[in-house]
């Protein structure tokens, strides 16, 4: 294959993802069609089938691709935050970047389908399990073990303490959008304030004493 | 009615309810069928129609009476504990009583099902929000409000707490149920051990001195 017939087809994939995207968010795993697929990419089916030989195949590319994203997106972020600071303005950024990176319709959606196909589909929840929560919780364990070195934090199993300050942070909200719908996602000012409430509460059970006492910072 | 035919009518409700908790559990909402509920159930279908006019009334049904089964068990549980036990006993009983009762393949897969289908049925969201999270919330927001009073917390908004304490609980092995499946759910003695660690955590920043230092008795 020519360089231009690699990019081609990179892009005809990338059309067909984003399409796809669109027609499983509105109308379900089931609900969808390859059809509806090929005409909202605006190809053919059989360009689609030449890149995605099935429906099943298609949909957890799309997942893959949707959880990748904002995986990339807070791990960027995050190894940039990490450096030099204290650990309560640390676990703010992380905080506020988590909950607004999350916390879309879109990603709640597909969180929706993901778990309502589980039993059919094992894999996807493995695959949104590991590049969601796992890679989040994955980082912060990184972080603790480094800020226990430092004397900042107690995490005698940084890996646990990771899974309890990703769940403080992200249970309610995740819950709320999970039964409620996309009505019950926060605002910025509330995303703020229960920021700041889970990383109280996290560093009054894992800081040090002069980090616990001093708290998050403004 | 006689009294003898209302009992009647009772039972055969009962039976299709639980007909057709086996059948969604096993098809989910769109792979059930009507003639599949009678079948198990052992009736015709006319008869679960006289009960039931539809599919869609008839999961409302089921997802309400399973709901309202795990919180009426939760419910008697607390109203016993209270009392006038210290602050730490009290949340391990809760914690443990709540872990056995919720994590089972049971209320997983509804709660699954459910997450599935709250777009299209958002008011069985609603129910299962207000039968499940929300009903174990109000009971601890009362406790934490009594135990406040007391002078063990220090929660100056207790339903947030409870909000909290909730999801230190079981956001953990919630989001792994729902995205690993069944297999992921935790035994006995791991439920006790994530126990220990949520109240400890949910005690360093909401118990006054002495009880946080204190931490949950053994």
């Amino acid at each position: 294959m020519t360089n231009g017939a690699k990019t081609r087809r990179r892009r005809s994939r990338q059309t067909i993802l984003a399409a796809a995207e669109t027609v499983f968010l509105k109308k379900g795993f089931i609900g969808a069609s390859m059809d509806e697929v090929a005409e909202q990419a605006g190809m053919s089916k059989q360009t689609v089938y030449a890149h995605f030989n099935s429906k099943e195949a298609l949909f957890r590319e799309v997942v893959i691709a949707m959880t990748g994203g904002a995986a990339e997106a807070l791990r960027e972020d995050s190894d940039e935050l990490l450096g030099d600071r204290l650990v309560g303005d640390f676990l703010m950024e992380v905080a506020t970047d988590q909950l607004a990176v999350v916390l879309t319709p879109r990603l709640m959606q597909l969180r929706r389908m993901v778990i309502g196909e589980v039993e059919r589909f094992p894999d996807l929840g493995v695959a949104l399990y590991e590049n969601g929560p796992g890679k989040s919780i994955a980082r912060l364990a990184q972080a603790f073990a480094h800020y226990t070195c430092m004397g900042q934090l107690q995490t005698p199993d940084p890996q646990q303490a990771a899974s309890f300050f990703n769940w403080i942070l992200m249970g309610t909200p995740t819950n709320a959008a999970m039964l409620l719908g996309d009505a019950a996602l926060p605002g910025r000012e509330e995303r703020y304030r229960h920021a700041r409430e889970s990383v109280r509460i996290f560093l009054c059970a894992y800081g040090t004493q002069h980090i616990a006492e001093g708290g998050a910072k403004e």
